[in-house]
């Protein structure tokens, strides 16, 4: 395993505080770490080796005891928070959640955001190179679950030299790898934060899975998952895809608010066109966000980590009993729901909550009343972050961090 | 236009009782209807003439006062009730509604059952000739509405010289054409029956179909809509739409009470295969449901039928006054929706109550609380059917039909 350069962040923010709005780590550059070690994996195959791509933002202190672990959901990145010098508009996916002064305080923690195996945004996934063949991985790419991100998450743990994070945070299948922390590596964890997550997808949830999933293994130019040797993206099928997921994170209420019956062009009499071109404006958005995903996503990756949300399910290898999933958990937990999420709705959070106090766990949990749905967990809502902050105050309190520092126009 | 050979049914359920279940019609005969007048639709557009693929149940009495239109939703056909001699498993799809001592009772009313122009059940559709060309309508099949439905049917009306019918009634997309009725015929509808309905989809609504449209028109074999003469089937992306479609159809708790996370073959261990051939019991139902559906509908007529879906919204002409839209119904009606239907939930009916309660309009309105989503109109629900039936005994007292006579087993 290769040696940390430097434990502290790639970043400054201090230096570009000219440039940069208040309240954002500034610019970032991610690194890659080699990981040499094979990886066993719940499939019983092995990851020879790996590459992770990580950033980190703050410094971590001496004790190494204000670490933050961040994880990303189905089609994020290590790019948690920050921009890119050649890209201002290039602003990190949970950067609302994560800066100086924000709930997640870069002035106090260290918080590493890291690239998942399996993905496409720099760790190894199925468009990298197999090291057997000389080719990319493609269809041959080992299939993974939440446990085996979690036991990759852990050698980057090492490779900082962190013991002991102080939270392991996230949203959605975010918030199961946070879970899935608290399982496997109870002593690793202080404080678990698991945010509009479930601990096991409903029938109705693997069903769009699987419509998702036949969409893009149909697309002729999927290649059955070696499209890269074709030189061919199945683009149709992935969009497909994406249009899908992108309807189960609204919810109907928020997607009535923006979009409602509004018309994108209709003809010179305010009426419609009567055909299949984009009519509605929702259409022109669900479009316009399948297409441009289609430019970027990779379709394997789509594949292995909606599989990989299908498969989690902590309870199953104790007879479906959560309660006694959690029993080895020994972190303080924070679980925040959304109440118009239909995709994980809140009634999925208090499943945990509750197996959580059978066990005598603390717990806090929050139902934020939130119009947005899903999506709800990655916005910009004053109670929601005032919770998570508050949060982190105490788990900082409790550590002995430095107090936090008011900072004017962010969560004032 | 043509005349009828005879108004009355092509069935005679008496001489099969003894091969039939009990309150079953019995063995139908389809009958095509050819209409010569043409269309003019809302597109602007006009079909030159077409056929009505018609079943037909009990005896129109001599005032013709009994008759009662069924509507049907999107991959629903003139089938209503009954079976076909030659294959005794083709039930009609709302058999469990229509027959003789039932909700519907065909020993009392004249039931017919049409099949819509656009579909591709035996009407005039996308895969019928066009006179002009000689070749397949395809691409070129005009554009339809709710609207342009019911002036098609009001002719078949016309054909069986029914002034007005005792009631007009479907469900979902039927309860549309029912509502349009009530609308545009208003003095040829006596009762509006609109089940599990909505006066306009959502954007969520849109969204869905516009996600199953993509599907369907992004798979090669589409041809740009002409795949009749490529001698193609977008079997593909018809099978997506399907499974999007039928997901939208169930209940979350339909779901998770038929399928859970049950495995369809887990391997010897009781474990996962790790791969994205069926793993669990939802996907394999929805791959089957996909594929069934792509052998048999035509990918046209779901793209017309979705958009006619999306373009329904009779307030839209009224400034979004769904009362305004509703002032020249002169119909009763009768309203039902159900508890955990999704997609079109009871709020979308209770819109249309309280527009015809604004019109001081005669209405009846029953929330049934039913665990299967959508699909509950189709199912056989016991208080659902008894509100139908007990409605349409009030209908046949106000018209002066015989008694419903009691009939063992149905509806005890």
């Amino acid at each position: 395993m290769a040696s940390p350069s430097s434990p502290a962040s790639a970043a400054s923010p201090s230096i570009h505080t000219a440039s940069v709005p208040p309240g954002s780590v500034g610019f970032v550059t991610p690194q890659r770490i080699q990981f040499e070690e094979p990886l066993a994996l719940s499939s019983g195959q092995v990851l020879p080796s790996y590459e992770l791509a990580v950033e980190t933002y703050g410094v971590l202190n001496e004790q190494r005891s204000n670490a933050v672990l961040i994880c990303h959901a189905l089609n994020a990145s290590h790019h948690v928070a920050g921009m890119y010098a050649d890209n201002p508009k290039s602003v990190g996916w949970w950067d609302n959640m994560v800066g100086p002064g924000k709930a997640v305080d870069t002035d106090r923690f260290f918080v590493i955001g890291v690239n998942n195996i399996g993905s496409c945004f720099g760790s190894t996934g199925p468009a990298s190179i197999n090291p057997a063949t000389g080719k990319p991985w493609g269809a041959s790419f080992p299939m993974l679950t939440v446990k085996d991100w979690v036991l990759a998450q852990e050698r980057l743990a090492d490779y900082f030299g962190i013991r002991r994070f102080a939270a392991v945070m996230g949203g959605s299948l975010g918030g199961m790898q946070a879970l899935g922390w608290a399982i496997t590596c109870p002593d690793r964890v202080g404080h678990c934060i698991v945010i509009a997550s479930t601990p096991r997808l409903s029938a109705q949830n693997i069903g769009f899975n699987e419509v998702a999933r036949r969409a893009i293994i149909s697309d002729p130019d999927f290649h059955g998952g070696n499209y890269y040797e074709h030189g061919t993206v199945p683009k149709h099928g992935l969009a497909v895809a994406r249009m899908i997921g992108h309807i189960t994170y609204l919810s109907d209420e928020a997607m009535a608010a923006r979009f409602g019956r509004t018309l994108r062009a209709p003809n010179a009499n305010g009426e419609f066109h009567y055909g299949y071109d984009v009519e509605f404006e929702v259409e022109s958005y669900l479009r316009y966000q399948g297409e441009k995903f289609s430019t970027y996503f990779d379709a394997n990756t789509y594949l292995l980590i909606t599989r990989a949300l299908d498969y989690f399910d902590p309870a199953r290898n104790h007879g479906g009993d959560l309660a006694k999933a959690l029993e080895v958990a020994s972190a303080e937990f924070l679980l925040i729901s959304f109440t118009t999420d239909w995709r994980f709705p809140p009634s999925r959070s208090r499943e945990i909550v509750s197996a959580l106090l059978k066990n005598k766990r603390a717990v806090t949990y929050a139902e934020i009343d939130a119009p947005h749905g899903h999506d709800a967990f990655l916005l910009d809502d004053r109670r929601y972050h005032a919770v998570v902050q508050g949060y982190y105050d105490r788990v900082a309190t409790s550590l002995g961090l430095p107090q936090r520092r008011s900072v004017t126009g962010v969560l004032a």
